[in-house]
C-alpha cells in the first residue's frame, strides 16, 4: 500500500490525543504542553530480530513495539502520555495488515494511558518499528533511576521470569496458550513502577535482556553490586514445564531469557518492610541484595548456558 | 561489533548535554524540563531506500538522518532542543562505521543547538535511523502550523530546488560537487524557520516529498489552493547544467526531486513585503498565491513526469 494512504486513515484510526497534547497527528511536529520534567525514551522492535513473525501478527508487532517502549518509562516511575510511532513497511504490506498493526499499537498505548501523537511511515525491505515515549512525572514525585542502588539494600522484582522465553518455546512447539501471550504481548508494568517510585524505591530497571545481563546495568550504573539468589527468582509452574519439555534449565529461561518487562529495583530493608510481598497488585520477590565492591552483578556459581535471545 | 560496546562508547562520543537535559544517555529514559510547549517530530533514513550507500558515507548517513528529522522542527519555527537516535545496525557494521555514523549524527545535531539525549541501538538486516527531535518555541512565539494559509496570501520558499535531485544525478555520475553534498549533507533551514515565524507567516512547511506534493499537504490542510508559478521556481544554473547532462527538465528536478529541504510558507502580502528577498541570509522567492477552491495545488499546466525518488 501507498505511505500516503495510510497516512491518510492514521488520525481515524488512532484513539484521539489527551488535554496536554495541543496538536496531534497531521502536521510536521505534534505540539505538548507538561507542566514539569518529561522522560523520553525510543525502542525498536525488527520482525526477525525481536518478533518472528511466523508467531506474531501484524497487530502483535504493533502491541510489543509500543509496549516494550512504555515499559522503559515504567521503569522510571513515570506517567505514559505520548507515544511517536516511526513504522518502517515491506512494500508488499497490505493495507489491512497496516492497519492491524496501527490498531496493536494504539491499543498498546491506550492500555497505558498514553496516546499515539506522531509518526513517520517509510517503505523498508525490514519491518521495523521505533517507538519514542514521552512520560510525566507522578505529582511531587521524582523520577526512579538506575543509579540510586546503596551497599545493604535488597533486590526485588515484579511478577515472574522466564514466561516470555517460554512462550517462545511454545509457539516454536505450534502452542498458543497463556505463555505465549506473554512473548506476544508483553504488559510494561506501568503501574507497578509508579507505585514502586512512590514507595521510595532507590533504583529501578526493567528486564529486557534478561535479570542477568539487567541486574549488570543496574549495577554499574548505581556503583555497587547486585548479589541474585537464583533459586529465588519467580517461575510459574508452567514455565517449569515448558522447559522441561524443551531440555532446558527453567532457572535459564528465567535469568537469561529476556523479554519479560518486569521490574528489577533496589530498596532500603525499610522500605522493602513496607512493599512487602506485592505492589499494585503484582507479587513482589526478594531475589538478593546489594554489597559493595566491582560494579555489577554476580548470580551465584550457576553456569547458565544454552539460550539466544534476540540482539 | 555487538551492541553493548557500541552503547558504552556513545557518551565519550556525543557532544554533552544542555542545562534543560537534566539526564542524558544511561538510563531507561532522558530527562528534561522545558518551561513552554513542545514540538516533536520522528523521520526516518533507510539504506537503500532514503539512502544509498554507493554513494553515502556512515558520516553522511548519520548526518543525513538527524539533519531531515530537525528540518521538521525549522517548518514548525522551533528551537531544535533534544534528539533521540534508534539506530538499526547489519549486525557485519564495523566499529568504525558506527563511530562514523554516530559522529555525523552528533554533528548534524550540533549544528542546529540540539544535542543527542538518547537512543536505541539494535542489529536488524537493514541499516536505518529512526531520529525523534525535540524542539522549544521561540520567546513569546507561536509555533507555525501548515493550517493558516488564507486566499489572498503570497506562497515563497527558501533557497533553491532541486539540488538534492541533481547531486543524486551527480552522485551516480561518479562527480563529487557541491550538488552532491546538498543530497548528502542536507542543512535544515532552522534559523530561517524561526525568522520566518517571528515574521508572521500564516502557515510553513518543508520540502521533503517535492513542492508539489508539499505544497499538497499544506493546501489541504488549510483547505486552499497553492497556485505555484512553475517559472518562478528558484533553480541554480549548476542545478539546470546537471539536469540538461541527464537528459531531465530541471522544473520536475524542482518540482518534484524532493529532499530539498527547503521552507515552503504562505504570508500575507503585508508580510510578505517585509520579508523581501532574503531571510536569515537566505534568498527568499515568491512563486505563487493562495486562491479559494478545492484544497491542494496546482502547479501551472506543465506536465511533470521521469522523476522518482525515495518513498
Amino acid at each position: 500500500m501507498r505511505e500516503l494512504q495510510l497516512l491518510g486513515a492514521i488520525s481515524e484510526l488512532l484513539t484521539p490525543a489527551s488535554a496536554s497534547t495541543l496538536k496531534s497527528v497531521g502536521d510536521d511536529a505534534a505540539v505538548s504542553l507538561h507542566s514539569g520534567p518529561i522522560a523520553t525514551s525510543v525502542d525498536q522492535t525488527v520482525a526477525g530480530v525481536h518478533a518472528d513473525m511466523g508467531h506474531f501478527t501484524h497487530e502483535d508487532f504493533g502491541w510489543r513495539s509500543v509496549a516494550t517502549a512504555i515499559s522503559d518509562l515504567a521503569a522510571m516511575g513515570a506517567v505514559p502520555a505520548e507515544v511517536l510511532l516511526a513504522l518502517a513497511l515491506p512494500v508488499d504490506t497490505s493495507e489491512a495488515d497496516a492497519r492491524s498493526l496501527l490498531a496493536g499499537a494504539d491499543a498498546a498505548a491506550v492500555a497505558s494511558g498514553a496516546r499515539i501523537i506522531g509518526g513517520d511511515i517509510v517503505s523498508s525491505p525490514t519491518l521495523s518499528a521505533a517507538v519514542t515515549v514521552i512520560g510525566t512525572q507522578q505529582e511531587e514525585q521524582q523520577f526512579t533511576t538506575r543509579d540510586g542502588a546503596c551497599a545493604g539494600d535488597l533486590v526485588g522484582v515484579t511478577g515472574d521470569l522466564g514466561a516470555s522465553a517460554a512462550g517462545l518455546i511454545q509457539l516454536r512447539a505450534g502452542v498458543t496458550d497463556e505463555l505465549s501471550l506473554r512473548h506476544r504481548r508483553p504488559t510494561p508494568r506501568t503501574l507497578e513502577g509508579q507505585a514502586l517510585a512512590r514507595a521510595g524505591v532507590s533504583s529501578m530497571i526493567d528486564i529486557s535482556d534478561g535479570i542477568a545481563t539487567d541486574a549488570g546495568h543496574l549495577g554499574r550504573a548505581s556503583s555497587v553490586r547486585l548479589l541474585i539468589d537464583l533459586p529465588s527468582l519467580p517461575i510459574r509452574p508452567e514455565v517449569e514445564e515448558a522447559a522441561s519439555r524443551a531440555g532446558v534449565d527453567p532457572l535459564t529461561l528465567a535469568a537469561c531469557g529476556g523479554e519479560d518487562f518486569e521490574l528489577l529495583f533496589t530498596a532500603t530493608r525499610e522500605v522493602a518492610e513496607v512493599i512487602g510481598t506485592s505492589i499494585a497488585g503484582t507479587q513482589v520477590s526478594w531475589i538478593g541484595s546489594v554489597v559493595e565492591g566491582e560494579a555489577g552483578t554476580d548470580l551465584a556459581e550457576k553456569n547458565l548456558t544454552g539460550w539466544e535471545h534476540g540482539a
